[in-house]
């Protein structure tokens, strides 16, 4: 029976498209590169676990800026690049299903836990300016563990921060590789289909894929 | 002292930019796209580690063309990506300082390996069309192991497979993330500055930074 729910933040409940073209301000313009930057950020995230390094996410976000940009033959700082995407990912709306799921889920008496690859710091900016972070039993950074997720060490954390059996824990991602990743450490998953999101094809299925939050009390709990 | 080379091979060895016109042939056209394509298949062969999982590269990059098509509202089969990468990777030139490098360095006595996160199979197709394939000692494919670079497993079993220490090694490469990992692993390392490449700002600096390969020997052992 699911007692929590885990909630990916960026892309899963907020909308990052917003932060398109703030970012590319420093990219000259070309917002086709955000994309190649997140892909670069969460690359490097996994980089650094790998090669026993860790970094806030908003510093390998800042060198993964830097990197596009130079591949690209855009001069841009270290400093510049991180003041950039501090500002504007902690301005970031909700998905317009947001509130109304988390409210509907909070009467349910489920926990309800943010499990985010951001900084401490951060995710707390972020889902205070959504206005959504009052529905949250437990905000948790993997800043706390130093490690990103999908490492299975991430999911269980966040389990025992809860006080849960993984198996009683549903894991809701936008993110093919979050959602495979916590089914790979005994997690219940459901896949939330945003615009232009699909599950990683070779990933471990999830137990539900969703069109909207909104889904997630008819699907999961009143099947 | 330095006995045997590393050589990562795609973009460190052979020009990937050969292959941007014909993967874009499934994505609208899009060049831009191919870098995106890229990182994703990087970020989700580590997805693949983190998560205990392990698939050949070229499907882990047919999966990412099919991610990455279906975010722009292209429609792709597993199928189509796969043989469009696999045709595409298995004929790309080389950089043209890597043949005279090569042999200078055979010359000198020094062990050469290729190490690549590319299958066995698609690693030997793409040291055969590129003419250097006989310029290696040995050819290895992270097939062997099922981990991807960068873990330090495999700088290490590679090490192992020439019978030579970490510290008498040097990785070469044209990725930072490669570069800082064999660094973490301890091995000697040569960042290799290709066209738009730059170190990952944040990981473990290299011992050498070099425009070319031609630079390999004067800045290693005529030192």
């Amino acid at each position: 029976m699911i007692k929590a729910l885990i909630f990916d933040v960026n892309e899963t409940l907020l909308d990052i498209n917003a932060m398109k073209t703030g970012l590319a301000e420093v990219l000259n313009g070309d917002e086709t590169l955000v994309d190649l930057w997140f892909a670069n950020l969460l690359h490097h995230s996994l980089v650094d676990v790998a090669s026993s390094q860790f970094h806030d996410f908003i510093d390998i976000g800042a060198a993964a800026l830097v990197m596009v940009a130079y591949s690209k033959g855009i001069q841009l700082t270290q400093e510049h690049a991180k003041q950039t995407i501090k500002q504007h990912i902690t301005s970031l709306p909700p998905h317009d299903d947001v509130a109304a799921a988390l409210k509907a889920l909070k009467q349910k008496g489920v926990t309800l836990i943010a499990l985010s690859n951001s900084s401490s710091a951060g995710l707390d900016a972020q889902l205070s300016y959504a206005n959504i972070k009052s529905y949250f039993d437990i905000v948790l950074s993997v800043e706390s563990i130093r490690t990103y997720k999908p490492y299975p060490s991430v999911y269980h954390w966040a389990c025992q921060q809860a006080e849960v059996a993984p198996n009683d824990t549903l894991m809701v991602a936008a993110h093919g590789w979050d959602v495979s990743g916590a089914k790979a450490a005994g997690l219940n998953t459901a896949f939330v289909e945003r615009p232009g999101k699909m599950m990683y094809p070779l990933g471990l299925a999830p137990d539900y894929s969703i069109e909207s939050l909104d889904q997630l009390i008819p699907s999961v709990f009143n099947a």
